[in-house]
């Protein structure tokens, strides 16, 4: 008894091992569940995300463009913005967002809680003012409650909405993708077929740019490098915010975690399938036509990234009282 | 000892007794729990519930205007469909909807099944047509698989898209509301004044309609009985269903569960607030101006409806293969 309780420890103890020693040595780590999270803020952060009346039609929540029921994005080229307009780039998934180096395709906001101040904002999107919002939030007393709870301040401030929101988004990582049990050591999580298209996604050089735990997300980079990308948006990348012509179509490198759900893709959301995005990059990015079947093994090791989604409860928002001002659906 | 537990099961006993009697007693009645579910429709319709590819944008799901984190609604005047059309009439809860003698303000479907087509195929709502959406389910391997799975068929039809959206519905009940606690002999739920708004609720005759398990939802009434209601909108109520000149401005009457949570109120959304509902209504319905305390009373009584809302682990859609059909957001 004593010897199978000793042989089971040093099967875990090398399994331990092997567990840690195939993300060492890979480009792509393993997703890391949240760390340092503080609760108060999250569930706050989870309310203010799904309520529309942060947004001046009552309609538009973070969660309308960012759906978390949708792999954190809203499935279509390009945002839905108050009065129906048209945004100018593809919504980039909220789910990982935490390990980009900076926030937008451009980057122009360094941090989540930088972010989350934009959109609200964005005459092309949420259409309100931040002052406006902070207006409709004290009105709502059970949100009074909740922001002094949380922060113990008297008044609310845009800099609690976004760190709360900030603080939700932290959590919404997805972690126990097939490939990171694999990557955690566990040899059977992923195919031949899936392990063919891993080893050409590192050969062919796509890893040279997707790679980090968020396999992407962590650098700019020009997009149509070998050869121009034609798009039909007129977003230009970094330089809008560097002001350096070198910047010019410097977008960031998107994560590809979870990117059988985000389609479509790239900024312009031009590519629907998976198919057709390898093809392009491996066209415009490494001057390389991979064959069809190359293709579909790549295709089939990216559809490993698909994490734990987010095991949310919908929130149930406060009610607005008598004196909150009402939302202006129809008013230009 | 065994003479504490005769006690106890006694003290039971006849708190059972007064549990079920003041129920039966009153013109409300608690609202029960869902019963004869089936769950895999449920989830099955949970998910389409929340999936905006039954719309031609890839936008608009049904949650977007009966929004289960607001009360079941939008909480808006009238609700915003494709294009950012504005909706006719004000969009009602779906909150305990199955206790509703009928579905829409007019009463134009039967039930929630006939319901659930209803928007989908609505050039001013989701502006789809029930042919293209199943083409879109049908192009979804796990749609597909989940749909034969629940109905044992092989090909999906719009009979099981809404019999599973309306089986979710059927799980949308809100019971355990103060009221309903004080009803089933808990007698310390309600204060003295909510007990004198009830009362108040009882003796002028607002429980002539607003009664049942969903205090209203179950007759067609007059809105503008004793004097008319000037409405900004053209809905003229039951008279579109029944030809009939004499139902003219018949409208179903809303319930009053959780109303607390589904402002704006009446059929054009007009009155912003509680207390001006309930003038609005004394006036046009009972000709009887309430003073401002009355109002008040009736009011807090009104708050005590609000039950427990919908607990819901937020669905995670299965993704778009590459032959489903994209939205079409910004095409006319």
């Amino acid at each position: 008894m004593k010897r199978t309780i000793i042989s089971a420890a040093i099967v875990m103890l090398s399994g331990l091992a092997l567990a840690q020693t195939p993300a060492a040595d890979e480009p792509i780590q393993p997703i890391q569940r949240a760390v340092n999270i503080d609760l108060g803020m999250v569930e706050l952060g989870k309310k203010l995300y799904f309520d529309p009346r942060l947004s001046k039609s009552g309609f538009i929540s973070c969660n309308s463009c960012h759906n978390l029921s949708m792999g954190g994005t809203d499935n279509i080229p390009s945002s839905i913005g108050d009065q129906w307009q048209q945004g100018p780039i593809n919504a980039p998934t909220v789910l990982n967002s935490s390990l980009n180096l900076a926030q937008f395709w451009d980057g122009r906001a360094g941090d989540l809680k930088a972010q989350a101040g934009g959109p609200i904002a964005n005459p092309g999107e949420m259409a309100f003012t931040h002052t406006l919002a902070i207006g409709v939030l004290e009105s709502i007393p059970a949100y009074v409650r909740e922001f002094k709870l949380v922060f113990g301040k008297d008044k609310i401030d845009i800099e609690q909405v976004t760190a709360a929101i900030a603080e939700f988004e932290k959590t919404l990582v997805t972690p126990n993708s097939r490939f990171d049990q694999w990557l955690l050591g566990k040899h059977d999580a992923l195919t031949k077929t899936e392990l063919e298209g891993y080893a050409l996604f590192k050969d062919s050089g796509c890893v040279a740019c997707h790679n980090g735990a968020a396999v992407g997300g962590n650098s700019f980079q020009k997009m149509g490098l070998v050869e121009p990308y034609k798009s039909s948006v007129a977003a230009e990348g970094r330089s809008a915010v560097t002001g350096q012509d070198a910047d010019r179509f410097n977008f960031k490198v998107p994560t590809l975690r979870n990117v059988e759900l985000t389609y479509p893709y790239f900024h312009d959301g031009a590519a629907n399938t998976l198919t057709e995005a390898v093809d392009t990059m491996g066209r415009l990015q490494l001057g390389k036509k991979f064959t069809k079947e190359e293709n579909a093994k790549i295709v089939a090791f990216l559809k490993t990234l698909t994490g734990d989604q987010p095991n949310l409860i919908l929130p149930i928002l406060p009610p607005s009282s008598d004196s909150t001002p009402r939302p202006t659906p129809f008013a230009k």
